[in-house]
């Protein structure tokens, strides 16, 4: 079940390297490779843009010598990391202030293709959302006997590190930095946010490494970011108190030291008193106290710390109803806001929980007007399918994003944050993401960073044109609509067949794939759904449970509290319902359970057999073969997740399914 | 949680190598050691005799010369292995056929201490009850990633192997033998059933080691068994098919090169077509073919194969309710009794099916009169607490010894079997077992080789007076006192706090260790207990159920088959039932389920209780520390399995406590 190479079985035929192009093939770059190109500008960055123009050319057969069709130009009073493209008199002009806004620039008019050389159009502005567009790596150094190499990992090893040294050959590093800056990301964290031994030295003894992997990565204008233990200095000092002054002096050398040798480094991320990773709990200090001695040593570099608020308890007696593991990042961190640094960033996860199918968005991310608040994603599908479902989450995060915790007059959640975090789902598999379209995730994060008002499908269609190049095959519509038909719904499709309306959980403990509907009911884990003979779900409410609900701004406070306006995908997380209470669509819960998870089956058999239709030669063979064997893969989880659902409440509710199908 | 190192946290303080006496301590030969000694006869087991006589009579300084209190003699017309005891005229008297019966004559002695030396009696004659005596080690020589060292092993690591290798220092290993010859086993085999890559080599190009480990174990009358894989010939063959000539013929050179190496070797331990291992099966023979293909390379050596009856299908759909895992050892072997040649033993497990705390006997070993079988048990504590829990084992083996499979009038189990099998409960931690008080397991399975018919308590007083010397210490009343209050019903305890009324299982899946309800019950094991939210329970009635009662003869397929006349500590093996079924003591299922829960983990207190009233001194400290310490793991384990179990049975149900106790 773990180790590097449970999902790499073979290169993909036919491809370079045997490793697919993900949004990258050649035919990505052919607007730009079949014309005639000037760059403008120097630097580093500037230098990648030229090498990429003329990789581009040198596949197309770009025009040679001539007036230009594209000029890609460094100029003043452009916004950081931005562009202002437009075409006038046959000329396409990219203008940009740095040369990272100009690689973004390029890849922009990559994304149009052709149309970036058609009619006319006036300078159009555009810039990221945010400064800080981040993907984290769950990788370890060395394999960890549980986790292996990558934690939560579905797409075969590190693209970084090996059985516990850097990869002496880091080319897919650099083709990853290449497909990141693509989408416009700018910062990696590259080891585990659970620092183990070994990767605690990557901070002191280690630093080599890390000056390596900058340097792979700075050409695609990507800063490095390093997980460390909050404990490092004890090795040391014997203490890691955040108020000792010989600790923060500790932290200061450490942190000098670190941008001797890499100048542009990011800063540090820090999972502390967070499943059993030290904190600053163990020196009764506050995590403002911690976080802000990493971030003074930070700041005279410009560098920033990402502090992770999915602090909670993971020893609960499951016999205490008291304790709710969704209050507990608000409970922790809301009152400490104003406390922090400028340089600290608070890292929350999107949900309350644990990155579940479905749930509410954390209340912390608008209970901290005074901290810089980024919100964090989980590309890896640890939850959703492994990389084995298909499960674009693309639809979700947009849900994220756009929800307005003040209420529809307020601002959105992507108004909100100061940047957007993803645990990355990449890895040495040849097809980066072990499911093939899974790739489809990693593109959609990196466009959210720069907009998070784009709207999912129009940047799946994106994904479509540069991955699969539909319009240089026979039949440009069935591609098309095939991969929307088996991508566009497919979260709302795993969320059927799974855990029902928000309750959550219901998997496998450790290694959190297929259903086992009573698997965490009495662990420590505080991950409860309290079924039993007459209902379900977890009283939340501030009446009568234990007042998570409380934690929203009133307009969804009160929406959250009341079994009957609560959301019905979120009923089970915020209440405690009896089998018959009818939702809004007029079903009962427990019939919504049944009707839901034999529709979610049999979608994912729609879906196999929607693949399956696809003439041969649509698509490249391998990708259609690894595809259709995850969709196998599919169908056969999803009627294990139907029918385990399925009977235990059945068994449990005693209520027949209204249309009599076959229950267990 | 594995690897070889767990349970030894060092050695024994003040004991001699650091590794406790077991039952064996040189106080344990004190009446022999005293006294002045003659042994007469040669042979090497003669000199074993001869060299524990001086070894106990050095201990003991006994007197010098003189005539002699006790003489140890090879004398005509004994059984094998028995001997003859009796005293006349001051002089105690052992005469034996061999030098096996008269090493087991003085271990005899040496039990019967000081009153093998007062007044005279007339000869009496004992008997070993079995030819094969047997303990089977699940010993892996390599580590294995998932079992380690030792399969279902809680005694640290292997007696015999370590890392791959033999261990270099077999001094543990020759004192197993010594304390294994002492209570009648004269059989061990050396590697796990389960006979992965590295194992599979001792057959052939390992032979080496097998060959030391005989050497090691025969000065105590042990003959060395090996755990062999079906599929051995194919390695060279291409197949393993037992019909092939080619395939008999590896066997049979095979085995002459053991028989060439160790003429005394025992015989081949065989799991085959059973949880991946590979059998008869996928060559479309029986197993009779396949044991008697094994079974003639043996004959003319006078070696035997032990053939595991273990055969089910390990990848069943918990959908469907018609494959019963209990039927499935009788469904595949009753049909070829009379088939297999004559030095194969069957080998059965005593339940139907896995060890579980509570079964009916196995009815294959009614079923099979023209076949040899072993009877096995499990010392090693798998599902009865892992050498954590006390759960003293002997009374449960009595009562499998003692049932008659064709009712009161016919023969028992003890009589009908042609040996008994224990897996081994021993590893190389400094108490052997783990657990100190778990050495009573091994030590009773012993004594039951030898006589089935012996009472448990009067075996467990034999072990209390040879490990603890009572009547040595300050309060001999009170330390037998404690021993017997903590030991005498711990089976039955651990049954009433565990799964309830024979369903079994209810383990945490993998670990087989704490509760976890629903732990197997959506998985292809075929360990299933149907709860809803009416009954619970499986039906293996003939009349409505699988039928698996229906393969015991008339007497008991009647009264199994019947929800009236079960045993209620049966019921819900055999029959799926209302909560509010009532038992024969005139409580309800579901009542019975919370009285018992509440009652085992309060006895698991006071047991605790109990011991930490045993007065300084009393017991080595070493052995009481490490008693103290499990009996609070097991206090913890035992609320932890009552509030689980009860707090599951009452969400399903609905129905109250009738005495109002908390159920969370």
């Amino acid at each position: 079940m773990t180790g590097p190479e449970r999902d790499t079985p073979g290169g993909v035929p036919g491809v370079s390297g045997g490793v697919h192009p993900a949004w990258l093939p050649p035919s990505a770059m052919r607007a730009v490779g079949r014309r005639r190109v000037q760059v403008h500008g120097d630097g580093p960055l500037v230098a990648t843009v030229r090498a990429e123009v003329a990789r581009a050319r040198a596949d197309h057969g770009g025009d040679g010598d001539g007036p230009p069709d594209l000029v890609l130009a460094l100029a003043p009073a452009q916004p950081p990391d931005g562009f202002t493209v437009s075409r006038a008199a046959g000329v396409t002009t990219v203008a940009a202030g740095d040369g990272a806004g100009l690689l973004y620039g390029l890849f922009h008019v990559a994304r149009l293709g052709e149309a970036a050389f058609g009619a006319p159009f006036p300078p159009r502005v555009h810039r990221p959302a945010y400064e800080r567009r981040m993907v984290q790596h769950w990788d370890n150094v060395d394999v960890h006997p549980v986790m292996g190499q990558v934690e939560r990992g579905y797409a075969g090893g590190s693209l970084f590190w090996h059985d516990g040294a850097l990869r002496a050959d880091l080319s897919r590093a650099a083709a990853y930095a290449r497909l990141l800056a693509s989408v416009g990301v700018n910062a990696v964290s590259v080891n585990n946010v659970n620092v183990h031994a070994t990767e605690a030295l990557l901070l002191t003894d280690r630093l080599g490494d890390v000056v390596t992997l900058a340097d792979v990565l700075r050409p695609y204008g990507i800063r490095v970011h390093l997980s460390v233990s909050f404990a490092a200095p004890a090795r040391d000092l014997g203490t890691a108190d955040p108020l000792d002054p010989r600790v923060t002096a500790w932290w200061a050398l450490a942190t000098d030291r670190v941008y001797e040798a890499i100048p542009d480094f990011g800063g540090y991320v820090v999972k502390a008193d967070s499943e059993g990773q030290p904190g600053p709990f163990a020196y009764g200090r506050s995590h403002a106290d911690g976080a802000n001695a990493l971030a003074a040593a930070l700041a005279p570099h410009g560098g920033v710390v990402h502090w992770r608020a999915f602090v909670y308890n993971h020893r609960q007696d499951w016999r205490d109803r008291g304790t709710d593991r969704a209050r507990a990042a608000y409970d922790h961190f809301a009152p400490l806001d104003g406390q922090f640094l400028d340089n600290v960033v608070l890292q929350v996860k999107h949900g309350p929980v644990d990155f579940q199918v479905r749930e509410p968005v954390s209340p912390v991310i608008a209970a901290m007007p005074g901290t810089r608040v980024a919100v964090e994603l989980q590309a890896t599908q640890e939850y959703t399918g492994q990389q084995r479902h298909v499960c674009h989450l693309g639809p979700m995060w947009r849900e994220v994003l756009g929800f307005a915790p003040w209420g529809a007059d307020g601002p959105a959640v992507a108004g909100v944050a100061d940047g957007l975090v993803a645990v990355s789902n990449a890895g040495d598999d040849p097809f980066w993401t072990g499911h093939p379209l899974a790739q489809a995730n990693l593109y959609a994060f990196g466009r959210l960073t720069w907009d998070p008002h784009l709207d999912p499908v129009a940047v799946l269609d994106e994904w479509i044109d540069l991955t699969f190049a539909p319009d240089t095959t026979a039949d440009p519509a069935l591609l098309r609509g095939t991969l929307h038909a088996v991508m566009d719904d497919s979260w709302r499709t795993y969320e059927r067949y799974t855990a029902p309306l928000g309750v959550g959980f219901m998997v496998r403990p450790g290694d959190h794939y297929g259903p086992d509907v009573d698997g965490y009911e009495y662990t420590p884990w505080g991950t409860y759904h309290f079924a039993d003979r007459d209902g379900v779900g977890v009283d939340r409410s501030t009446a009568t449970g234990t007042g998570f609900a409380g934690q929203y701004p009133p307009a969804w406070s009160r929406v959250y509290g009341s079994p009957a306006e609560c959301p019905d995908e979120l009923l089970l997380f915020f209440h405690h319902v009896p089998y018959g209470h009818v939702l809004h669509d007029g079903t009962t819960v427990i019939q919504h359970i049944y009707d839901t998870h034999f529709a979610g089956a049999q979608e994912a058999e729609r879906m196999r057999q929607r693949w399956a239709q696809l003439p041969a030669g649509l698509v490249d063979p391998a990708v259609a073969g690894r595809v259709a064997e995850r969709l196998d893969e599919q169908v056969r989880s999803a009627r294990e997740w139907r029918d385990q659902i399925n009977t235990y409440f059945h068994r449990k509710s005693g209520v027949p399914d209204a249309h009599g199908r076959r229950i267990h």
